[in-house]
């Protein structure tokens, strides 16, 4: 069966803007469609104009026998702004401030088009990074995780506060939580990662790190590597952070319960080193 | 700005996949591109037979003033079966048997491509119903239920065992596990449901039922209806199950403690009602 251009622009799309990161050979389309090479390169040229002019992301193209092309999410600055600022707006609301300062955000976390500005922005910090896997602590940095990972298409492990026998078995530490210096422990099933593997830690929310610093120990059980560090959002009030190198998209700079207000800036994202497209 | 027709359905093909079942209206898309709404029409005829052709999905038109286009997921039987047998062979590798007769599965609940076929299948399983929200349970549902939501278009809500201070007030129902006759507790922050929204359950597995039957209950306080069920991995052992009306993608028919293997079968998915391409 014969396929025109038009067709296979629209499958193409939909198959590259799905399969992220993946490396696909010309001549895969080729013989999907039934066409010649020379005229799915001259399709791609299309659709990375397109991908780029609209802000959608590129396509890296790998020369060679064993080359391809991938799809690659990437923002423009002016959206990255935008979307930052969103995000600020809606975790701004003082109607999310909950008893002891804590800010209810579990609607955001459970939001698909929340979630996927998150995604996307994350993404954008840490693809020039080798991924192997990205981990995330249980329950609520799971969904931000995965919004990542389809971005960025590596499997996503969740660290647990207590083991379960559906895990198999685990590896475990205890650590100290930054702000409440309590020692508290963390779980993660010994068949989740693999040696040496390149880890990418995102979480929902930090303060003094503790919990971020307690994943990176136990990377260091598995001989694994920290890739890179990706919160949500990060609070302000703190004197002593465990962590430096992170990339945030929210700033919590001033809770006052009295007045029940909340006030949220940028996270560091803009300071942090960014290839825009 | 004018586009030329191929940077139109580039752009179009991304934009109506990023948003399923939204409705967008022509004069978006002319408007945006710069072009007559006719000239659209003929770009959305084209996107819909590729959707079609290669098993993507389709497009519904809404006619009228408030009308407009959406996407929407769709499997054609063949690729549903394949996927189900995808899945039913990853399930039954023998590696997956933990001590007590529990199966492994962590990792294929951490991997996108796996977790993209379970949230196609069951959108296809549920895109007729009316849905506005997506309800299953801590920790291992989570990644499930946002892989169907990604193709439904519809926010999660996460159901936990325990209550915590970041989830502002809750409410809590005890109820008695199926295979265990254990009494547990359930907890579901307030704000997170409407009264009388429609919910989707989804979860990982489905013993007797015990666990699913809670989130039925927990709905019933916020006097909210269920529009469906949808379980991963249902177990076959089960006599007194304690809910009937779900749809299930893989069977687990046989473990064998002793001999350390395990078999597995098609869900009831094909027995369902289903509507493919």
């Amino acid at each position: 069966m014969k396929f025109k251009r038009s067709e296979r622009l629209v499958d193409m799309t939909y198959y590259l803007v799905k399969n992220p990161f993946q490396l696909i050979s010309l001549s895969y389309f080729a013989e999907i469609y039934n066409a010649a090479k020379s005229s799915i390169s001259e399709d791609l040229v299309i659709i990375k104009a397109t991908f780029e002019e609209r802000g959608i992301g590129t396509l890296q193209t790998v020369p060679g026998a064993a080359g391809g092309v991938r799809f690659i999410t990437r923002l423009q600055e002016s959206e990255a702004r935008e979307l930052i600022e969103d995000l600020c707006e809606q975790f701004g609301a003082a109607t999310r401030l909950l008893p002891g300062g804590y800010l209810y955000m579990t609607d955001l976390l459970g939001d698909p088009k929340t979630l996927n500005k998150m995604g996307k922005l994350l993404a954008n910090a840490f693809h020039q990074k080798d991924i192997d896997v990205i981990m995330t602590v249980a329950t609520k940095g799971i969904s931000i995780a995965h919004a990542v990972a389809n971005h960025l298409n590596v499997p996503v492990v969740v660290v647990r506060r207590d083991s379960k026998v559906t895990e198999g078995s685990t590896v475990s530490i205890n650590y100290v939580s930054g702000s409440s210096k309590r020692i508290q422990t963390m779980v993660l099933s010994k068949r989740s990662l693999k040696e040496n593997a390149n880890v990418l830690i995102v979480d929902d929310f930090m303060k003094a790190g503790g919990t971020v610093n307690g994943m990176k120990s136990l990377l260091e059980e598995f001989s694994a590597n920290v890739a890179g560090i990706g919160v949500l959002v990060e609070s302000e009030e703190t004197k002593d952070r465990l962590v430096d190198d992170y990339v945030s998209l929210v700033k919590l700079t001033e809770v006052n319960e009295r007045e029940k207000t909340i006030k949220v800036s940028l996270g560091n994202y803009f300071e942090t080193k960014q290839e825009f497209l």
